[in-house]
C-alpha cells in the first residue's frame, strides 16, 4: 500500500484520495493545509482512518512514512510544493496542468531523476480505457485528415469575475485560465494521440483579469491541423472528431469519452467504438495508473512507459506554453523563463 | 414575368430553373450553352416551352427579351460573363462564390451601377426564412460570445483527385477549393450576421491540385472570434453554435438550418426557434427574394435592402480574399489585383 499524502483540500483532492483507496493501492497516510480545521474536515470526509494532518508543509514533508504526494492547490503553487517533495525523496503527483512553464516543467522532470523519485501529471482523460481503446482504433499518421476537440464549459466562477472579483482559477498570479484548466484536456488528446505538433496558434478571448476566458487553438501537424476550442465563459454542445481517409470518428467529448462511433464512407457504415462504462469515480484509472508505474517502476517495460508519460506531459506543457505565448498571455511564474 | 436566361446546363442551373418557374415569378426564356445538345437537353429536362437555345454567347445577350441572367459556369468563368451580361443591359444572378477576388467584384458593381442593371449573389443560405429567424432572434453585438460554424462535405469529384485528375471544383484555374465552394456558406452566415470581421486567418490543408482541400478560419470580431471549418476532403457531423452571454444557440447546420434550440444557463431552459419547413427546392427562396427585388427596385425601401445585399457580398467577398492570402493561394484570376 502506497502511503499518500494530500496538498490542496478541495473536492479534487478528495476525489483522488476516494479513487485512490478504491484502487486498494493507497492508503490515505497524511494532510497538509494551512488551515487545521481544513485538514481536520478533509479527513473526517474521507472516513480514513489513521490520517495525519499538518499545518507546516515543512513538517509534512519530512514525515519518514509518506511515499506519494497529491498535489491539487493553485496552479502557481505547483512547482514548488513538488520540487521540495522531491527534495524530500516523495513520489509526485501533480493535477493537470502540472506546472506553469517549461522553465518549471524541466527542473521538475531532472530533479525527479536525480532524486530517483517519480513524477506523474493527473491528467485524468488519458489514462481512461475509452482513451486507449481510441488511440487504438486510429489508423496511422498519414490516413489522419485532422481532428476537432472542443470542451466549453460555463463557470460558476466566471460570475465571480463578472461581478469584480478574480478567483484563482481566472487570475494570472496562479496560472489560471481557460487554456490552462479546460484547453489542457483537448490538448493533451491530441499530442496523446498525434504527437507533438510542429507549430501551434492561439487565438484567446482575454477577459478583465488579463487571462483567456475562452479561445481557439490550432496544432500544426506534418499534414494535417488538429483545432481545439475551449472556454469557460460559455457552454459548447458540440461533439469532438478526427477525420480519417475514409471515415470519421464522432466522440461525444474529449475531455471524457462515453460514447464513439466510427462511419465508414466506403462501406457506408458505422460502428461504435468499443468502450467501457467509466468507473464511477472519474480519477480512479489514473490512481491505477500511477499505481501500477509506482510499484513495478525498476522493470524495463515500466520504467518506459514512465519515460513516455513523462515526455508527454513535457510536450503538453510546451503547447501550452507556447499557445499561450501567441496570445500574448504571460504568468508572473514565467519570469524564470527569462 | 421575368424572362430568364442561364449561362451552365448543369444541375445547380435546373435546380433555379425550377425554383424560378414555381415562384411564378420568372419565365425561362433561354439557356447558353456551348454544345447545342446539352442546352436541348436542359431545356428537355426543364420541361418548359418556347425556350431559345444559344451556342453563341454574344447571341445569346443581344436577345432583346432577355432581362435577367443566371450564371452557374465555373466560377473562375463568372466575371466575364456577368460583365458581358452587364453590358448589354441584363440583370445577373451569380452562382456563389460570385467572383474571384475584390477587383473583378468591384469592377461588376461599379458596373452594374452604371448600367442601372442588378447584381445578385446565388447565396442560398442567408436568404432562406431560418436563416432570418435566427438573425432576428439574436440580440446585440454585446451579447455575442462567439460562434463556431461548421460544412464540411466530402465531394465524389475529390475521388477524382485522388486518381490525378483536376476538376474544375479543385483546380486554380477555375478559382476552386473548400474556402470557394463551401467556407462560402458559413462565411455568408457571419457576415450576415455580425457583419465585416475585422481581420481574419485561415489554416488550409492544400492538396496536390494547389487548392484547399479543407481549412480552419478564425474572423475576428471586436470582442469576440468567430471560427469557420469547411472541407470537401472528409465529413464533419458536428452543429454549428453561437456562444451568447446567457446560453448557447445549436443549429443542426449553417449551409442549411432545419434546427435550432437555444439554451438558457439562468433559466436553465431549452427553447426551439420558430423554423419553417423550407420550399423542396433549395433555390426557392432566392428566386423569389430576388424576383422581389427586381420588380420593385425603384421604391427606395428596395434600393436600400438592394444596396444592403450587395454590400454584403462584397464583404464575404473580401473576406474569402483576404483568407486565401493568409494561406497563400493564388488564383490565375488574381492577377488583375496586381
Amino acid at each position: 500500500m502506497l502511503k499518500l499524502g494530500i496538498i490542496g483540500t478541495n473536492w479534487i483532492s478528495q476525489q483522488f484520495v476516494q479513487a485512490a483507496v478504491s484502487s486498494k493501492r493507497y492508503a490515505l497516510h497524511s494532510v497538509y493545509s494551512r488551515r487545521q480545521s481544513s485538514a481536520t474536515e478533509f479527513i473526517e470526509e474521507s472516513m480514513q482512518d489513521n490520517v495525519q494532518s499538518y499545518t507546516h508543509l515543512e513538517e509534512f514533508f519530512q514525515d519518514k512514512q509518506l511515499e506519494v504526494v497529491y498535489i491539487a492547490s493553485p496552479n502557481a503553487l505547483h512547482f514548488e510544493q513538488a520540487k521540495q517533495a522531491i527534495l524530500n525523496g516523495k513520489h509526485v503527483i501533480v493535477e493537470k496542468p502540472a506546472f506553469s512553464n517549461p522553465a518549471e516543467m524541466n527542473e521538475i522532470i531532472d530533479l525527479a531523476n536525480l532524486h530517483k523519485v517519480c513524477y506523474f501529471e493527473g491528467a485524468r482523460n488519458i489514462h481512461e480505457h475509452n482513451f486507449q481503446v481510441l488511440k487504438n482504433q486510429l489508423p496511422t499518421l498519414n490516413q489522419i485528415m485532422g481532428a476537432s476537440f472542443t470542451y466549453m464549459k460555463y463557470s460558476s466562477r466566471y460570475d465571480d469575475v463578472l461581478a469584480g472579483d478574480v478567483p484563482n482559477i481566472f487570475s494570472l498570479e496562479f496560472s489560471g485560465g481557460a487554456l490552462m484548466d479546460l484547453g489542457v484536456y483537448p490538448i493533451y488528446a491530441a499530442v496523446g494521440l498525434f504527437g507533438q505538433p510542429q507549430t501551434v496558434e492561439y487565438y484567446a478571448q482575454k477577459i478583465r483579469t488579463g487571462v483567456d476566458g475562452s479561445g481557439y487553438g490550432i496544432l500544426h501537424y506534418d499534414g494535417f491541423d488538429v483545432s481545439v476550442h475551449f472556454g469557460k465563459t460559455a457552454d459548447s454542445f458540440a461533439p469532438s472528431e478526427i477525420y480519417l481517409t475514409d471515415g470519421t470518428i464522432v466522440l461525444d467529448g474529449i475531455n471524457v469519452i462515453t460514447s464513439a462511433t466510427q462511419t465508414n464512407r466506403q462501406t457506408k457504415t458505422e460502428a461504435t467504438l468499443a468502450l467501457q462504462k467509466a468507473h464511477e469515480n472519474p480519477l480512479y484509472e489514473e490512481a491505477c495508473a500511477f499505481a501500477d508505474l509506482l510499484t513495478s517502476i525498476d522493470k524495463a517495460k515500466t520504467a518506459t512507459q514512465y519515460e513516455e508519460l513523462v515526455e508527454l506531459s513535457r510536450s503538453v506543457n510546451l503547447v501550452l506554453y507556447e499557445m499561450r505565448q501567441k496570445a500574448g498571455i504571460h504568468f508572473p511564474a514565467d519570469q524564470k523563463m527569462n
